[in-house]
C-alpha cells in the first residue's frame, strides 16, 4: 500500500468510525465482577443499622395518607392517626423487609431490552426530574415538549442507558396535570426501553399502568413492567403524593425504588452517619410498606444523601460525603440484600465545564465502585439536577460507555500476552505495525466520541473545540440519525388514543388527590 | 443574634473561609484504609507474572551502559556484550527483588514533611517533564524559569501535594546544561518538601546528591532523602541516561522510581495483557539492578503504561485501558512486596475542560483505589503531559483535597449519630439552625476552593466563570500569598554558592556522557 492509499485508508477508517463508533456500543446490561467498595466495617454497619431500627422504634415518622395509617394499623403497628405518625418495631420491619426480593427482572417492550435487577448488574438511567434545558446555543431556558422528544430520541440511541428515563425534564408548555400523559407517549413510542413514570399520586400510577396494560397485555406480566421513584419528605416523613405512588405501585407488582432525599444539615443532622442513620430508617419503613401491600413486590432501596454546602445553604452534590454516601448506602442494601439505588452525573456546575465533569466522576465512581444496581440520572445533569445540558447528556454517556468498557475487564490468555510478538519485535522496536496490532486495532481499545487526542496544531486547525463544542456537534448529528424502534402500529394506535381521551379527561385536573 | 448580626457573621465568615480554606489544608500523609482494587484473580496475576519471567529468561533485554553490563556479568546473567543484551534468570531476579525494602521512610529538609513511602500511604507529586506552560491569560508557550518559580512556589503552598516535584516544567531559558542546578536551587529553597531531581546521566544525580549533602550532612543519612524516576526505553531497553541515573542513586543508597513507559499497540503488543507482562518484566529487571549494586537499597515499582490512540497514533490518558494497567500494576507490585508508582492527572485535553477533568478522573480515582503509593504528575497535567496548565493545577489539587477528605472516613459514633436531635427536629422540620449543625458547619464537609454551588442567578451576577476561570483568580491570588519556608541563612547560600560555581563549570558540558 502507498502512502496515497493509506492516507485514503486513514480517512476512510475516520469516517467510518466517526460516524459510528457512538451507535456501534452494544445495548447490555452490565456485569459488575469488582469487589464492592467497603468504606465501613460489618460492625459499623450494624451501628448504623441499630441506629435506625432505634429511630423507627422510638421516633417514628410521619405517613400523611389515610390508607397508608389503615395498613400500618391493621398490621398491628403504633399509629397516632391524629398526627399521622407511625412508630415501628424492629421485627416487623424486618420481616416485612426480608419478603422484598433480592432480584428480579424487569420487562421492557422490546424484549432484548428486558433488564435484571440487583445482584452485580448495573442499571444506567437517564437524568429525571429537571426543570431547565440548556445547550450552546440556546443558553439555559425553562424545559419544552420539544425537548423530552428529543431527550427520548437520545435516551433511545444512547445503548449505555438502559431504560426509558422518567420526567426527562419538565416540558413547561404542556398543562401541569396532562405532562404524565405525553411522556407515557414519548417514553412508550420513541423508546423500547424499561419504562419508569412519576410515582406521584394515584392518578399518574394509574395512568402509567394503562399505557402499560396497552404493551404488556391485560392482566400485566408477572414480571413488573414499570417503575417509579419514591422520594421521602425527609426527615421522617412520607406526604400523600408519595404514598399515593408507592401503594398503587406496589399494589400492581411494580417497581418502587424508595429513595430519602437527605441534605445532610438540612434534612438531617450535620454529621453522615446521622444522615445515613436516618436515611435507612426512612428507606426500611417505605420497603416494609410495600411488602405489607404485597409480599415479594419488587422494591429497590435508594440513597441520596449528600451534603448541604455550608456557605450558601445550597444542595452540594459529587462531594467526598455524597460519596461515602453513596458507598455506605450499598452497604446497608447488601445488609437487608435489597437492590440498590444511587445517582450518576451529580454537580452542581452552570456549565458542562471541568467542574461539572469532576463532580459527575465524583457520584459515577462511588456508584460503580459501591455495586449500585440501578444508577439514576446516569447522565444529563447540571446545577444541582434543576438543569440538563445537552452536552453535557453526551459527556456523560462517554463516561457511561467507559465504565462499560472498563467493567468487561481484559482478557489474560496466551493470544493476548503475546510474548512471540515481544520476542519478534525485541527491545526498541515499535508494534504500530505487526499483524497481531493490525488485527485487533479497530477493536482493542475503547474509541472515545467526544476526548480529543489530536495534537495541538491539529486541533488548533480544527477550531480549538472544548469538550463541550464536541459535545454540541454530536447531540445534533445524532438526532439527524434517530430512527424510531419498530412498535406495531395497533399499539402505537392505542396508546395514543388512551393518551388523547385521558387529556381531555384530565384537563385541569389536581392531580394529587 | 440579630439579622444584621447575622449577615455579618455570615459575611465574616465567608472572608475568612474564601481566604483559608485552601492553605488551612494540614499538610500529612495520607493513609488509605480502603480494600485495594482487585481487577484480575491471583491466578491471573500469576499468569503474568510467568510470562514476564518467560520475557527476561527468553527474550532478554538491552542495557546500553558498560557499568550494568558489567554488574550483570558479575552477576552471573548471561551477557551479550557486543549486543548489550542480557538474559536475566527467574530465580536471581526474585532474589534480588526480594532484597528491596516493602516500605521505607523517605527525608525532608523539614522533618514534618519526612514521608512513609508503602504500605498504606500515599504520596501525591505534582507535574514531571512536562515541556509547555498553559494558563487563560497567556495560553500555552515555552516553559521559562518564572514558570519553575512559580509552579515551586504553589507546590510549596498545596498541602495536598507531598513532595517538591521534579522537571516541574522545562526553563527554556536556562542553558540545557544548567536547568538541573536551576531545579534544585529552586526545589530546595522555595519549599521544604521531600526532594526529586531528574535522574539521567551521573552528572545530574550527583550534583542532586552534593545538593543534599549540603542540607541533610554529609554523609547522608541512612534514610534516602532523594529520589528520581527511571524510565525504560520500552520496549526491552535500558538506555545509558537511565542507566547512569539507577547506578548513581542506587549506589548512594537514594530511591529509584523504576518506570517502563508503555503504549499498548507501539511499544508492546496492542493487547493490555501484553503491555502488562512487558512492563512487569521490564520494572523488574531494573529493580534488581538497583538490588545488584546496593542490597536494600530504596525502589519503587513504576507503572505508566496505557493505550495509544489507534485513530491519531496520539498516547491515550485517562482510558478505561489505563485504568486497568494502573490497578493491575499495583497488584503486580504488592505481589513482589514493592511500594507502587502510579500517575494521577493523565488526560490528553488541550484546555482544563470537561474532557481534562474526567480522563484525569479516569486516572486518580484508578490510582488512589488501587493503593498507589506515589502518585505521581497528580496535578498539572493537559495534553498528555506536554503542558502544565495553572488553572488544571487548581483544579486537580481540589481533587486530591477532596482525596484526602474522603480517606479520612466518617465517624460513627453516638455524638455523630446524634439520635437526640433526630428526635428533637422530628418529621418535616430542619437542621440548619440546631446546636448541633451550629457547632460543626465550619469543618464537618469539605469546603470547597473552586466549585461553585451558588444558585444560577447569583452565579451569573458574579460573572458566569466557569471553573477554569475561578482557578486563574485562584493560582494569582496564591501567589501573592507565598512565604519561603524557613531555612539556614548559612545552607541557603551554601546552595546557590554550589549551584553557581557548577553553572561555571558545566557550561555548554554533555551531561549525558
Amino acid at each position: 500500500m502507498n502512502r496515497g492509499e493509506r492516507a485514503a485508508q486513514r480517512a476512510a477508517r475516520r469516517r467510518g468510525r466517526s460516524k459510528s463508533s457512538f451507535l456501534t456500543i452494544p445495548f447490555r446490561q452490565i456485569q459488575n465482577s469488582l469487589s464492592p467498595l467497603e468504606l465501613i466495617s460489618p460492625d459499623q454497619v450494624e451501628q448504623l443499622h441499630g441506629a435506625s431500627m432505634h429511630i423507627l422504634e422510638e421516633i417514628g415518622l410521619d405517613f400523611l395518607d389515610d390508607e397508608a395509617l389503615d395498613l400500618w394499623q391493621q398490621a398491628g403497628a403504633k399509629v397516632d392517626r391524629k398526627a399521622s405518625h407511625v412508630w415501628l418495631d424492629r421485627e416487623m420491619v424486618l420481616e416485612l423487609v426480608a419478603k422484598a426480593p433480592a432480584s428480579f427482572t424487569w420487562l421492557a417492550r422490546n424484549p432484548d431490552r428486558n433488564l435484571t435487577v440487583g445482584g452485580n448488574t448495573i442499571i444506567f438511567a437517564p437524568q429525571g426530574g429537571v426543570v431547565f434545558a440548556a445547550n450552546l446555543e440556546i443558553g439555559r431556558r425553562p424545559g419544552r415538549l420539544e425537548d423530552y422528544e428529543r431527550f427520548s430520541k437520545l435516551v433511545q440511541m444512547c445503548n449505555v442507558l438502559h431504560v426509558a428515563g422518567e420526567q426527562l425534564i419538565v416540558p413547561h408548555d404542556v398543562d401541569v396535570s396532562l405532562r404524565h400523559l405525553q411522556r407515557l407517549r414519548l417514553n412508550s413510542t420513541l423508546t423500547d426501553k424499561a419504562l419508569m413514570e412519576a410515582a406521584h399520586g394515584r392518578i399518574i400510577p394509574s395512568d402509567s399502568l394503562n399505557v402499560a396494560r396497552i404493551i404488556f397485555g391485560d392482566p400485566l406480566p408477572a414480571e413488573p413492567v414499570l417503575a417509579g421513584i419514591i422520594n421521602v419528605n425527609s426527615p421522617l416523613r412520607y406526604d400523600d403524593r408519595m404514598l399515593g405512588g408507592l401503594i398503587t405501585l406496589a399494589r400492581a407488582g411494580q417497581i418502587n425504588i424508595i429513595t430519602p432525599f437527605i441534605l445532610a444539615g438540612a434534612m438531617s443532622p450535620i454529621s453522615m452517619a446521622a444522615a445515613l442513620a436516618q436515611q435507612n430508617a426512612e428507606a426500611l419503613a417505605g420497603i416494609a410498606l410495600t411488602q405489607l401491600i404485597r409480599p415479594g413486590a419488587p422494591v429497590i432501596y435508594g440513597g441520596f444523601t449528600t451534603n448541604v454546602d455550608m456557605k450558601s445553604g445550597s444542595p452540594a452534590f459529587g462531594t467526598p460525603e455524597g460519596a461515602w454516601a453513596m458507598a455506605i448506602g450499598a452497604q446497608l442494601a447488601r445488609r437487608y440484600n435489597l437492590p440498590y439505588r444511587g445517582s450518576g452525573s451529580m454537580n452542581t456546575s452552570k456549565v458542562p465545564d471541568a467542574q461539572a465533569a469532576y463532580e459527575t466522576m465524583w457520584s459515577i465512581w462511588p456508584a460503580v465502585l459501591a455495586h449500585t444496581n440501578f444508577v439514576m440520572h446516569a447522565a444529563g445533569w447540571l446545577e444541582g439536577g434543576l438543569t440538563v445540558s445537552y452536552e453535557k447528556f453526551i459527556l456523560d454517556i462517554e463516561n457511561l460507555a467507559m465504565f462499560q468498557h472498563f467493567l468487561q475487564g481484559l482478557e489474560i490468555s496466551d493470544e493476548t500476552l503475546a510474548l512471540d510478538m515481544i520476542a519478534e519485535i525485541g527491545p526498541g522496536g515499535h508494534h504500530f505495525g505487526t499483524a497481531h496490532t493490525q488485527a485487533r486495532f479497530a477493536t482493542e481499545f475503547y474509541q472515545p466520541f467526544t476526548a480529543d487526542r489530536l495534537n495541538f496544531e491539529t486541533w488548533q486547525d480544527g477550531g480549538s473545540f472544548d469538550a463541550a463544542m464536541r459535545a454540541n456537534l454530536l447531540w445534533k448529528e445524532l438526532l439527524t440519525q434517530y430512527e424510531p424502534p419498530p412498535i406495531d402500529p395497533g399499539m402505537k394506535e392505542e396508546i395514543e388514543a388512551y393518551v388523547e381521551r385521558r387529556e381531555r379527561e384530565l384537563a385541569g385536573v389536581e392531580l394529587y388527590s
